[in-house]
């Protein structure tokens, strides 16, 4: 789950901007749910060609028909990296998406902590085949604070995997340098955390600063990118971090079958990243993340 | 450039329908220009995040802050591929941004054949950055329809790159077996083609049938992607074709400094594709790009 700016939920249509001027919209055809919680607006509308579309506080968080982009691409990165993920934590991931990849694989326990116990309600009720995924045995949800949880919690992890609304609101804390010092104190000998980073093209300003700190923290701390339709701009970016795995060292990859999106090729293009960012997060000299350029400076 | 569905562009706001139920919108902070050719509207406005944009009856061919991913990921697979490109053939892309990449290398000579001058005008005025493109010594710019151009030209290409709107009006013939046929006919040995594809999700159906017919001609036949902001759903296919060239082979690329997007990662990176889509392109069995899948089917 991610979010970004403002909102403006109708009956007829759903809107995001994703930018200050521009955005997405959807056709409502009918609304499912719309009820506040103690943290956030929750709403699932349906619409003709993406189905059912999950909003807090009217941004989009999955939608039926994209989510298993950005769900097995937050996942499986890491999992497959593991020769042995026996025990995983999922922190955010409320409407199951992440949790369902995770137990298509051998684990022996999964851990999902989301803070708004009332969007897992809302979601086991209106995406009926996420049903069997919380129910599955070795899951455990936990309605709580993940960063609360982590300082409590006494296991340790084979792999982490963030799947936080953005840097705004409650969710700040969960993109600090505190919080993946916890992380990694609490992951086991050649453990990974995956974690969702932004928009490829209007977050650079936060994939950089985070990006130098958490080469501070982890030996290998890489940026990875994948589509996502209904996301700001259409990529997403991904945090992989570990002190021994180093994805462009993997040799045998563990993916479960049936998958839709990743596979042993997407695996290590994911990694590739385009100039602009490469250098940013190299040099911190590119801009690209303010407003677009002056046309007489173009290229 | 490429064109999908519905239009409706106001004075404050440019919306264009993705899906049919889905979209994006840009607010608008004035309108550059607005003429009806004799092809098309052709609409310049400032947006304030993306720059200036430029639609085509109302469907955003490119803006000014990301036309930088499309044209890059249109030319340079190709153009770094070939070892000796010099003479290049591109077919629609009267925006110049195509151009102004071919003229990058050290070509001999590039011909830019639009069918709509008006667009070659209004982008030549309200992209002034373009300018000295247009004017470099090398190019030819040809006012007129590419599929009767390629049957009457005497010349023979290195490179063909083909920046057509989508299979919908003036431009279907451009996406048919015939007219890459014609292309072939016109290649040079070792000569590559590079045509812009359509969406990742939007347009299965007509990778499938494409990718079927183009693999009967060249005898490498690639699919290959890269992000789009503002083009639907945010990731773009593009068309490798080629008797003698294979991508995964390429060993040497030939890339000019400066480039934002393309680099040496991204390219074999980009030939990485989905499982959905390459189920899709071998067997024709997946149907993603239909309307959302009912949800008592889902995974």
């Amino acid at each position: 789950m991610k979010t970004t700016r403002a909102l403006n939920t109708k009956k007829t249509e759903a809107r995001e901007f994703q930018t200050r001027a521009s955005g997405i919209f959807f056709t409502v055809k009918d609304v499912l749910y719309d009820k506040r919680s103690k943290f956030q607006r929750i709403e699932i509308i349906r619409n003709k060609d993406y189905g059912r579309v999950l909003l807090l506080d009217g941004l989009v968080q999955t939608t039926e028909r994209d989510e298993f982009y950005y769900h097995e691409m937050l996942v499986h990165p890491a999992m497959s990296s593991h020769p042995r993920p026996a025990k995983v934590l999922i922190i955010g991931g409320g409407d199951g998406g992440a949790l369902r990849e995770v137990v298509k694989l051998p684990v022996k326990k999964a851990w999902l902590v989301e803070i708004d116990g009332q969007v897992i309600e809302a979601c086991r009720e209106h995406f009926p085949w996420l049903r069997r995924t919380f129910k599955d045995a070795r899951a455990e949800l936990v309605v709580a604070d993940g960063n609360v949880f982590i300082d409590k919690v006494r296991e340790t992890f084979d792999v982490i995997l963030v799947d936080s609304s953005d840097p705004v609101g409650p969710s700040t804390v969960l993109h600090q340098e505190a919080f993946y010092r916890k992380l990694k104190a609490k992951l086991n000998p050649g453990g990974i955390v995956a974690a969702q980073a932004g928009s490829l093209m209007l977050h650079l300003d936060s994939h950089a600063r985070k990006s130098a700190f958490l080469r501070r923290i982890f030996r290998h701390a890489s940026l990875y990118l994948g589509p996502v339709p209904t996301y700001p701009v259409g990529t997403w970016c991904y945090d992989f971090l570990s002190d021994k795995v180093a994805p462009a060292k993997v040799r045998t990859l563990y993916i479960p079958d049936g998958l839709r999106y990743f596979n042993r090729e997407v695996y290590p293009a994911a990694f590739a990243l385009p100039n602009f960012l490469a250098e940013r997060l190299a040099k911190g000299k590119w801009g690209l993340s303010r407003p677009a350029r002056k046309p007489r400076g173009g290229p």
